[in-house]
């Protein structure tokens, strides 16, 4: 894979040209509106639910806001995964030559949507892939990567078992490692997500000189985040206004590594959490953090407890009717329940209020796990 | 309302102009389609999926199936009845004159998705609306009428209980009925849905000449099975294929009324069942009848067990990413899993296979009911 000396830029052309390359491969997916929603995010919350909160005994703030649902979780294999999987596989093809890349073939470690993405790009590339994953992932995402036609290679659970199987790989087949996320090309591909939001933003208004206000997406491993800010770091037409762009995370148990970060002045490199939202159990990459904690680019980051992500996948579930995994709905139930920044939106654009735009990440769950999931509410 | 010997009749006509009445007042659902689901549908079942039906021991069909979903499920209050209460309240309006419809009201007996479609439709126009709904009913349900602005009174369980309740309301106000489903407004109204299908179609196919091959919808009251069957009944330009439409229905304990009712030759006027699929536990009614008895408009009628209505559930959510409630997917559990339908398909349709149209008709569930449902599988 491009070494790190010799990658592309972070910068907006570069997710453009991302988009070139990948946009054959990828679906279009729809950017939703819901009055509902819309409606109960622009309702302040009762004062009962900010009790036991920095904000307990404070007028619970009064944002308008309007949704614009980027479903990501309706990607090919229900996750924006296949947007960085896609273009970093296409990079290196690029670079090295298709005869070079399938001769060797490519590896990764990844139990999640990580794994799947890399295994259809592979397929659909023509590309021998390998994914090493702990024995002891569910047997539906082994599955479900092996009918991607990834080769699947056991390891142990902790980071060196997983290192030991990667390497021994590399030196069985010379096969090149595509990273889950710590990559200017997986950045660079997830970043085309911003891209698509803004076309179709504008299309839905009718008009090109609006931006949307605000942005907000979950931060995991940070691919995604960083992509989307880089997109939106500088406005794509001269006199449109700047859209800002939001981290949103799982508080419990650390699982606020970037937030952490942030206040600490330092990336945090270790986490260990069992938050629902269990894309969102990474420390935050290297090169994810050069953006993220660049505040030209990303103007926050927010974390939400365990029951405000249940509460806004149940009102994704049962009002807009469309499926998400816990890690999806993060910057939405930022937008719910989170005083701060309810309080900023109200400061910040008062009446004429803002619009939202809310990547929804990924959509693989399974009846069980919702069932789970809401089984003692 | 329009007597019975004063209605319109049901043709295309006037499911056209049914259309033209609701299009300002209801959502356009999108025709989706997926590639996962088509490739399930066009591989033959197990041989061991048979074992116990009529086809043991036969080869499994193995037709070609590409499917369009339409996404009532999206529709207003979540669900196609929305269609129908808005076309029966406003062809009300225009019979009767806006003046004496909001002094006398209207009113309606249901305890699912009906009670809140006429609630909107009632809302919408400035019409005073009374439901009248089990005591019984999910508190949930019961809140959701009346925050459309509804007035919801209780009955008991029984029919002459919620017949007498709604008799003392008309009295008392003069509030005119809108019944559920046995009416040829609530027909054509439900019936758009159809005329809705088939322009998508066109438009996503990009041309004009090709037709749905076949069309299935839930068969509950009746309404909407008989509405798009209307619609199909005659080929909407000269020289287009005609669309069959078929039903399709929950089997157990007997809520398969209308099969049976087709194959004794008498509609069955009632039918006690606990099916999971609660939208679907109504006998046909009479005007319904009149239509789907009619083998020229519908070419039959089909039923699947509660443990094929899950799997197809299964299915939508977790692959489709999609909420629907059990009832939405009976039409595609035929095409899943009824080997007679299957067959019929692989020998009408060939190589070429068919493009089915399904109706998903509703997505009025809770992330509760999903957790229960697959409980235990």
């Amino acid at each position: 894979m491009t070494s790190p000396s010799n990658h592309l830029p972070l910068i907006p052309e570069n997710v453009a040209k991302a988009h070139a390359l990948i946009k054959p491969y990828i679906h279009h997916t729809p950017l939703l509106t819901n009055t509902t929603l819309n409606t109960i995010a622009s309702t302040p919350q009762h004062a009962s639910d900010l009790v036991g909160s920095h904000w307990e005994g404070q007028n619970p703030a009064s944002p308008r806001i309007r949704f614009y649902f980027k479903c990501e979780n309706l990607q090919k294999i229900g996750a924006f995964k296949a947007r960085g999987a896609f273009h970093a596989l296409l990079r290196l093809i690029e670079e090295r030559g298709e005869e070079e890349v399938r001769r060797k073939g490519v590896v990764t470690h990844s139990s999640g949507n990580h794994a799947q993405a890399l295994a259809l790009a592979g397929k659909t590339l023509g590309i021998p892939t390998f994914v090493v994953m702990p024995s002891i992932s569910t047997p539906s995402k082994i599955a479900s990567t092996q009918s991607l036609g990834a080769k699947v290679v056991f390891s142990g659970s902790t980071e060196p078992e997983r290192t030991a199987v990667m390497h021994q790989i590399q030196q069985e087949t010379g096969a090149i490692f595509i990273p889950p996320y710590d990559h200017p090309d997986i950045i660079l591909g997830q970043g085309t997500t911003g891209l698509d939001m803004e076309a179709q933003y504008e299309e839905l208004k009718g008009r090109e000189g609006k931006s949307l206000d605000a942005v907000l997406t979950p931060v995991g491993g940070g691919g995604l985040n960083a992509g989307v800010a880089t997109w939106f770091s500088v406005p794509s037409k001269e006199g449109k206004k700047k859209t800002l762009v939001f981290g949103a995370e799982p508080s419990f148990q650390g699982a606020n590594d970037c937030q952490l970060g942030l206040a600490a002045g330092e990336r945090v490199q270790a986490v260990s959490t069992k938050t629902i939202a269990d894309g969102l159990r990474t420390p935050v990459g290297l090169h994810n953090w050069a953006v993220i904690s660049d505040p030209s680019k990303v103007a926050g980051v927010y974390s939400v407890t365990e029951e405000q992500i249940k509460k806004a996948m149940r009102l994704v579930l049962e009002r807009m009717k469309v499926v998400v995994e816990p890690s999806a709905v993060v910057g939405l139930a930022v937008c719910l329940f989170d005083e701060d920044f309810r309080r900023k939106v109200e400061k910040e654009a008062g009446e004429a209020g803002w619009d939202i735009g809310i990547v929804f990440s990924g959509g693989n769950t399974t009846v069980e796990t919702i069932g789970a999931l809401f089984a003692s509410n």
